[in-house]
């Protein structure tokens, strides 16, 4: 099946005058999430995992994807075919310049950035756009997303389309362009404050937009997947294009400043915007940044998702505190329990991301996502990771707990190991700082603790997170090579060192921070974190001789705001425990 | 007087056809310091202090410096002459701009690099090089300082300059250059490990280099100042070429590749590179990472240089400690006793910059520098801060102590934001990390302290430091916006943290660090610091219980090591007054 595809594709480029063909994982959205519809990918290779590339030559192939994939590459891949690589240590730009120099390679441009496709051409490569060659040959292929876009209403969103429209067309105005593309669904979502269910875990519609300096806009997307009401939330300002019509769309802009990321945007728009006669700009995303600063409103609404989703995570923990030392449960078992106690929760409109639930060794893998195939029991006296979210119409959470089975109790290196995290966390957490302080600024205050052992963790130490959007939403982070943004109040971050012992153990402890103003501070501004994740700590697994006065002051005052707020919604078994679990140290 | 040199320029630069000048502080060797030959911008304007520039138009003229100087350039010039402006908030660029768009503006292309003039020219200024007209018209000025270049020897400098020369040879040969320009009088001193007394407080030679790919080179100065022991030091491989003849030497490079950087070659050397025929190759000085990497023998040269260093100093404080509570002493004559210790040190060659002497109010001005005018008494019962450094043949030393003067004892405030500055000292003088951590991931571990208080300081935390050479040198730093390079073993940075109360005091608190590797670190290596100043600091001023016992016990340990090794040297009352000084907290 797979070798008669590849033939078949091969027979497509060789007919069309070209030596390869290079299929990325993503789909014109360029998202994190891919919908089946679009994952060529998979169909091409095999290989199901979040971020890879495929390249495709008359004589070779290769199959890209990070460490994360590793195992799961190797596995889904055919070795007689593809030639497997680590996407860092052999980049695709470079494997390709020496596999065939100066070749003509296909690609397809609604896939590929413009400064991907320039990297190739940079290296010698002549880069030809196609249609894409899988989609005439994808017989079984799904048919795409079409959930209704519906309106994200004023209570949830907190300041009104219209306003946000004419916030971002004064921007643009001012920055010289007379309009700009939005070809990131997440962004189309902000301004119009429009949801939907195209994708599992982001409630999003997968569309583009276009937004001119008078504020009117046009949303390309399909007319039957825009209701009534939805229209009427959208206004008089806003036109509705099918997809089909964009070009057509597009020539209205003849002469006009376009606006557009050749970092984010498919290279396809700017062939569009050539063709249509418009001058393309060059400039980010400007609903980047004013959405990641979350209003009033959607400050509120983040502390009521969290209540909601600290009273299910607390009844889960409660249940495996009880359940765990028995034996029985498994990975998935867990998972599914958690899942059922969220589902409870009022507002829930499913995961944010796909639950990581690992046990012992498992929880080493950063991004372990359990199968049927993968399942383990959780057994006595180990150590369960796992790192889970739910998308509320009030916001959206990501929260990680470490927990011990028991019965017995933790070796002492464990709890070396899980309080040097949680002092991390935590110094984050309390960090006060002054206005113009960046996220990357502060990642050494969750590292210093591991690394006062000789430890440390292969991953940032936290991402921005959205509102009822994605889980992982920039522009800020608290990674050391992440953007060098101020962070500002109403900013949502995660905070999440861990600890990870190949083939022995994971740890990692996660809140969700809000950034607020510090009542410190006299001769200039400062700022500090309003924790919103309400869960307690697993204290088996704390060493208190490892944690400095004030940060075991910090945990007993977040652990006492813990209990107070989410105690009154459990009931008396539940509740006794949770009363346990926030004892002070 | 002045008023007449400002007609005599403007008449040059009319009969040149010019409508204005540019005159930068710097000299050709676009350095910290500046001989008194070359204060071209103290001719023109009577302005003395270390950074500034002046534009000189038909009818108006400016003068610019930084927060440091403002009050020194608004003493320093006349106000009928020159508009003074801050030179972050009116950027000479837009200054210019504004009040001369389009202009002819003659520039000294010895005294700007490539950047600096295209900053001017993007700007739509039409930008001249001309020979500096001030030159002509400057009747008494001094001779430049021709002081002999002599050997930095093996027992010193730790590798030899041939091996120098092979090494850095062969990285501008791996890079596609055929020969590098030195335009730095640092890199011709590392490079060759000569020294000399050009400049007060940094014992190199102003000269200029070329390396080729052969390792063969040619360094730019007076023959007269090469004695013969330098010569044979320098070996049959090393030309000496008098810079007059300079133009003649690189019309051999016709059709090479020389290496040059843009960012801070005064642009003169492009034009003679293109008058030769040479290509120029745009790259960073490629002695740079080289020279901050200290070999072993340089590493233990700072270690002695600091045991002397730290004798002479804690002779200062401890007679500091006697005479402060009685009254009578003054910024000076501190700075002076503190001087003739140190005179007293083996190999003691002359201050590595002006002390910083500021008593009260004075120490809150970061880059104070005491003059007979500004000299007050040193108070009893105030603060009196002390940064100041030694040059020894062995290495560069830079140290910071703040005092009270007692007799009685210090407000409470001051000793909680001197236990902060202290808690952030020590954060980072204590800090392991992994190999990559760049100097920037770290600055906020020694601000975190104060950051909780709502307290900053506004300079970096740190800075590299030289080897008998500049006690600010670059590459790394402890600096937010620093470059991104990884800290490396031998490489020596300064640790200072501050707290600056304007109108009231100032504190600061620094050591030497450096780098080694970490006996932590299983999975990968781990680097540390290895304190190298030696002196206490004032307990009178610490709050214990400001500090977490993890800081207490390195305080505790590093004075123990400063009583164990400056101990022995010291006379009896001395000694007594150490072992009080460095005593278990």
């Amino acid at each position: 099946m797979m070798k008669t595809q590849i033939g078949s594709l091969r027979n497509t480029l060789r007919a069309e005058g070209l030596d390869g063909f290079i299929q990325p994982r993503s789909d014109e959205f360029l998202g994190e999430y891919v919908p089946a519809s679009a994952a060529r990918l998979a169909w091409l290779t095999g290989f199901t995992g979040s971020a890879g590339l495929a390249i495709l030559l008359a004589d070779r192939a290769a199959v890209f994807s990070d460490g994360r994939y590793t195992l799961q590459l190797a596995e889904q891949t055919d070795p007689a075919i593809w030639e497997r690589h680590h996407i860092v240590e052999t980049p695709p730009v470079e494997w390709l310049q020496a596999a065939a120099p100066g070749a003509q390679i296909g690609y397809d441009p609604w896939l590929m950035t413009a400064n991907a496709v320039a990297a190739y051409a940079d290296a010698g490569l002549t880069m030809v756009p196609v249609a894409n060659p899988i989609d005439a040959l994808w017989a079984d292929r799904p048919a795409p997303p079409a959930s209704p876009a519906l309106a994200h209403p004023p209570e949830h969103a907190g300041e009104s389309a219209a306003s946000k429209r004419a916030r971002i067309a004064e921007t643009i105005a001012q920055e010289g362009a007379d309009a700009v593309l939005l070809t990131d669904p997440h962004a189309v979502a902000w301004l119009f404050n429009l949801r939907g269910a195209d994708l599992p875990h982001t409630p999003t519609v997968l569309c583009f937009a276009l937004l001119r300096r008078d504020a009117s806009a046009i949303i390309f997307i399909d007319p039957a997947r825009v209701p009534p009401a939805t229209r009427a939330h959208l206004g008089a300002g806003v036109e509705i294009v099918p997809r089909a019509a964009m070009a057509q769309s597009l020539a209205a802009l003849r002469g006009q400043r376009v606006r557009l990321d050749p970092a984010t945007a498919p290279i396809h728009f700017s062939q569009l915007l050539g063709d249509a006669g418009a001058i393309t700009v060059s400039g980010g995303d400007p609903c980047v940044l004013p959405r990641a600063i979350k209003n009033p409103v959607e400050q509120e609404g983040a502390r009521v998702a969290h209540r909601h989703d600290g009273v299910a995570l607390c009844r889960f923990l409660a249940w495996f505190a009880a359940a765990s030392p028995e034996g029985g449960q498994t990975e998935r078992s867990a998972a599914a329990q958690l899942l059922a106690c969220r589902s409870a929760a009022p507002g829930f409109h499913g995961e944010s991301f796909p639950a990581i639930s690992g046990a012992g060794e498992h929880g080493a893998i950063i991004h372990y996502s359990v199968t049927p195939a993968s399942d383990r029991p959780i057994r006595r006296n180990e150590i369960y990771l796992i790192d889970s979210g739910g998308q509320y119409p009030d916001g959206t959470t990501d929260v990680t707990r470490t927990l011990w089975t028991g019965p017995g109790a933790p070796p002492q290196k464990l709890r070396d190991h899980f309080t040097r995290v949680l002092a991390g966390h935590i110094a984050l957490a309390r960090a006060r700082f002054p206005q113009g302080t960046t996220g990357p600024q502060l990642d050494a205050l969750a590292r210093a603790p591991l690394w006062e052992a000789g430890l440390d963790f292969d991953h940032g130490t936290g991402h921005g997170v959205g509102s009822y959007l994605s889980v992982h939403e920039g522009p800020v982070s608290f990674h050391r090579l992440g953007k060098p943004i101020a962070l500002a109040p109403g900013m949502i971050l995660s905070d999440e060192p861990g600890y990870y012992e190949p083939g022995g153990y994971g740890i990692r402890l996660e809140n969700l921070l809000l950034v607020v103003p510090s009542p410190v501070g006299a001769a200039k501004p400062f700022l500090e974190f309003e924790p919103l994740t309400l869960a307690p700590f697993d204290r088996r697994l704390i060493d208190p001789a490892l944690l400095a006065p004030a940060a075991r002051d910090w945990l007993d005052a977040y652990h006492a705001r813990v209990l107070a707020t989410i105690g009154p919604a459990l009931d008396a078994a539940a509740r006794a425990w949770l009363e346990a679990a926030c004892a002070k140290l």
